[in-house]
Order: C-alpha cells, then structure tokens, then sequence
C-alpha cells in the first residue's frame, strides 16, 4: 500500500476540498488549491490545520511530516505540476467539463483526474476528455477527512485499482463499482432510506425526530457494524440468508409494496423543516455537526478496538 | 422514571424472549418464560446468563439483585401473576390471536400485553381482543438486550406513555408512533434501503460486499450519529434543511425515480446468497454475531462517551 508523495492539486476548494486538503497534507502530500471565489489564505489554512488536528486524532498520528499548502491565483498554476487532481466543483457537468478541459491543457498527461462528484456519473463527465483513461470519479463521504468511504469508478481498471490504492493509503476504506450509476452506491442507499423517512413523516407515521431516533438506535447503529446484506445473514438463529430469502423473502417484497413515494412539495417540506427545527432544540448547525464530528470520531476509535478485540 | 418491579411474563421464548428475559432480570424484574416448545430449563438458563453478562457490561450494573428467571410449565402458569406480559410468538395473526385469548382468560385484568411483533400492525392484533385497552406493540431491534430502539404503539395515549417510560427504565430508547404501520418506523426504512441494496446488485453496479461496505463506511456510521433528516440539515456549508430542500430537492427527486424496484427471483437469490458468503470470507455465522455484538457494544459506549464530552 505504500505510495511516494503525490503532488496534489485541488480544484474548488469549498467544505471537501478544504476537508480533502487536511487529510492529503496530513499525509505528508504537497497540496496546491484553486478556488474560483479566491478563498482568503489565512483562514482557508486555519481552517485545513483544525481539520488535520482531527485527523490526527483519528489515526494516533503526528509526527510525519506534513505535506505544504500553497493557495494557487490560478487553476492552471495549481495543476501545473501535479501528479494527482481532485476536482470538488459544483455539480453541474457542463462546468466540470469545462474544467476538465482547461486541467488537460495545463497539467502533465500522466496526471490523473479525479472527481469528487456525488451525483454526476463517470460517462457523462468523461465524454469530452481528450484522455479519459486518466480519469476517475472517487466519490467521498462528507467530511472526507472523517468518514472513511470513498467509492471509485474509471473504465480503466488499472487506474480503477491504483486510486483505491491511492485512498487505502490515506486511511479511506475505498470500494471500487463494477459500473458507473447516479449516486455510486452509498448515495442511493441513502436517497432510498430518505424517500421513506420522507413518506413516514408525510402520512402521519410519525414525526422527524422519532424517525431520526428510530434510525440512531436501531438499523443505523447496526450499519455501523454490518451491512445490510449481512444483517439478514445473522440475526436468524444461525440459518442464515439462504433461509432468511426462503422464509421471509416473500414479506420482504410484501412490505416494498407498502412503502411510499412521496413528494418534496411545499406542505411536506414544511413539515421536514419544521421537524428538524423540533429536533434540533434550539441547538445551532455548528453545535450538531460538532457533536456529529465527536461522535463519529469516537465510534471510529470503537470499530478499530473492537477489531482488534475480535483478532 | 423509576417504576416498582413488574412480575413479568415471556410468552414465546426463542432469540427474542431469550433477550428480553436477560434485560428485564437484569433490571431486577421477576420473569416467567413460557414457550410451547418447552425449552430444556438449563441450557436457556445459561443462555440467558449470558445475555445478562453483556447487559452489565454495556451499562456498567452489576450491584443491583437480578430479578428471578422461572420456566412454567403452561402459558395460563406463566402469566397467572404478571403484571407486564410481553408476547414473542412468530408473525402469525391467527396465532398471536389464539395466544391473546388465553391470556386475557388467564392473566390479571390490568396486567399489560406488549407484543414484539416487527411487521403486525395493532389494528389487525387488538381486534379480538375483549380489552384492547390494555394491548401495546413494543418493537425492539434484535438482539434487544443489547439495541438500544424500542418502537411503540398503542390506540390508548396513556398506555403508549407508560409503555415508554417502562422501556426506558431498562435503558431502551423508546419511540413513540401517531399511529400503527406495517414495520413501525425502523423496520420500514430497513426495507427501503435493503430494495435499492438488493437492486445494486441485481444492476450489476456492485457486488453484496461492496454495497456492505460502503454502507458501513457511510451512511450507515453517520446515521448511528445523526438521523436522515437530520444529516441533510447538516453538512450543506450550515444553511440547513430549508436551505437543502429548496436546492437540492428536485435532484433528491430525480434520484429516486432511477431507484429500483427488484423482485426476488431465484437468479437474484442466488447472486445474494453467493455475495453473503464471498463477504462472509469463512467466518461462520456465530463468529460474524459475535463480532457485531462486539462492535455494538463499544459504538453504544463510544457515543455515551461523546455525549458526556459534549456537556
């Protein structure tokens, strides 16, 4: 897994690039960053060093050298040497492609391109390159300097192997598609659970905190542990999926039927936001997403003991 | 919160009675446990002795006198003095019916019948009942003793309370529905996501142990910090879910008219069961129950840990 530096260049550099440059610095790569709004240097680097204090307090590091972090004026002055680009633009394929176009110009050939996108697919992005087999899309969870998940995909399966390769050595736990899809895999899982919370809330199930608590403390809490797949695997008195499918299959697709496909429309948006309001108790978004980031930071550190517990 | 003893009865003993009967002694209640398949006393006894062990570990109790576990002999001899009866029988509305009927015949006029049922609604369970009154859904995420999410529902308000608040002594975190669904809230997100999960692979987009590990690398561990709802008002640059709604609703629409709708065909099945087992690397189903329970058990004390931190 061990991989010389990289020269990283960093194209949009909002909440993932700024998340995406505390981790590759802390990694000991040199990091260029372009933003079109010229982002001012001073406080993009405060902000990169306290994400890399979390950093490294996930991974018990410090005392490796830190990779520099230059703000570039330009795209073309932070691709000019680099060996690996991480585009986090908007996510609008005209733009990307515009920018794909202006990276090629100016960046080595042998340097590869990847994309932060979430929605936006491989083939749609890829269509206007000049070299597409160096481009990849690497899909991280938000803050890609605290959740571990990367998905990849590229058509070339060598670059397909070498960017897992690439996030594995950053601490990430990459998987790799067999093929491109809106919303790789993680983001459909969740765009499917959401309809449903969705649904729950606009028939009168139950209100948006008793979801979000039923989701905490029960199937969420489990998939910080296992899969869903593997969840039907255990939990059956030790028979299995096989079983499970034999036997509970048949409900399983009963109880599909009886979800929902609802609507954002105005009244069932005000019903989310207002929920969320109930929920949040007063409690400012930066109080919750520092308490999101302690939590997840914590139950990161009980996976790895409890690995480590199971050897 | 504190509540007296209750004298409790177990109608249905099998993984989920096991459970309950471990939670419940631990917390001091005297519990009757009645199967019709006449569990040997001694090995249950043992198992849930076990049970019990991880109960003390996971809340640190350990001085308070257990309450006593007997085996009757007859369902009529399980719930003659309970107070709290709580019933685990399989998913069968004829059969859970039969059961209610004996007991109502049997057990003390105000004793409470909580039902475990996962997919059974109230209305279809109370409807012959001669005192429905008196009759709670009380869902817990399996194994109980060990997840924190107990779901209730009951027609009579005062009933849903006290159901909670008893719940809760056990240091379970009740939620309460405004009405009865087929899955609760838990078990009906669960399947949502388990639909797209089985669709992935079904599409060939990836494999049973990719899907698994981007959930539990992404959306599964944020969801055992933060709810769904709650995850879209954060993480959007703190503007919040109006803000997110407004922005990003039409593309969350979008997603889900490419979600899939698979059915379990045999040729589906097949790819699932085989998918489990390459994940499953070896690891027998008792090795991988074990390495859930074990990872559960310190993600639960992580997050008391960042509560605690964040007072």
């Amino acid at each position: 897994m061990a991989q010389g530096p990289e020269t990283i260049a960093i194209i949009g550099c909002g909440l993932i690039g700024e998340s995406w440059s505390a981790l590759f610095t802390a990694h000991g790569h040199d990091v260029a960053v372009w933003d079109p709004a010229s982002p001012a240097a001073e406080p993009l680097l405060e902000r990169v060093e306290g994400a890399r204090r979390q950093v490294r307090r996930i991974e018990g590091r410090g005392t490796e050298r830190d990779g520099r972090l230059l703000v570039a004026r330009t795209l073309e002055e932070a691709v000019a040497a680099a060996t690996w680009i991480q585009e986090n633009a908007p996510e609008s394929v005209p733009l990307k492609r515009e920018l794909y176009g202006r990276i090629e110009g100016a960046a080595p050939p042998d340097a590869v391109i990847a994309s932060s996108t979430s929605s936006l697919t491989w083939s749609e992005l890829a269509r206007d390159m000049r070299h597409p087999g160096r481009f990849v899309t690497a899909h991280p969870f938000n803050p890609p300097h605290i959740m571990p998940l990367v998905e990849i995909y590229a058509r070339d399966a060598a670059l397909r192997e070498r960017a897992a390769g690439f996030y594995r050595s950053l601490g990430r736990e990459a998987v790799v598609l067999n093929r491109d899809a809106v919303g790789h895999v993680a983001n459909r899982l969740a765009s499917a659970l959401w309809r449903e919370a969705v649904n729950i809330v606009a028939e009168g199930i139950a209100d948006v905190a008793t979801v979000d608590a039923a989701l905490v403390n029960g199937p969420g809490l489990r998939w910080s542990a296992v899969g869903a797949h593997m969840a039907y695997h255990l939990g059956g008195g030790g028979e299995g999926i096989a079983h499970y499918l034999e036997h509970l299959g048949p409900s399983q697709e009963r109880r599909w039927a009886t979800l929902g496909s609802p609507s954002l429309t105005p009244e069932i948006c005000a019903m989310l936001v207002e929920g969320v309001a109930a929920e949040a108790a007063g409690r400012s978004i930066a109080e919750l997403e520092a308490a999101r980031d302690e939590a997840i930071t914590r139950i990161l550190a009980a996976r790895k003991e409890a690995r480590h517990a199971g050897e």
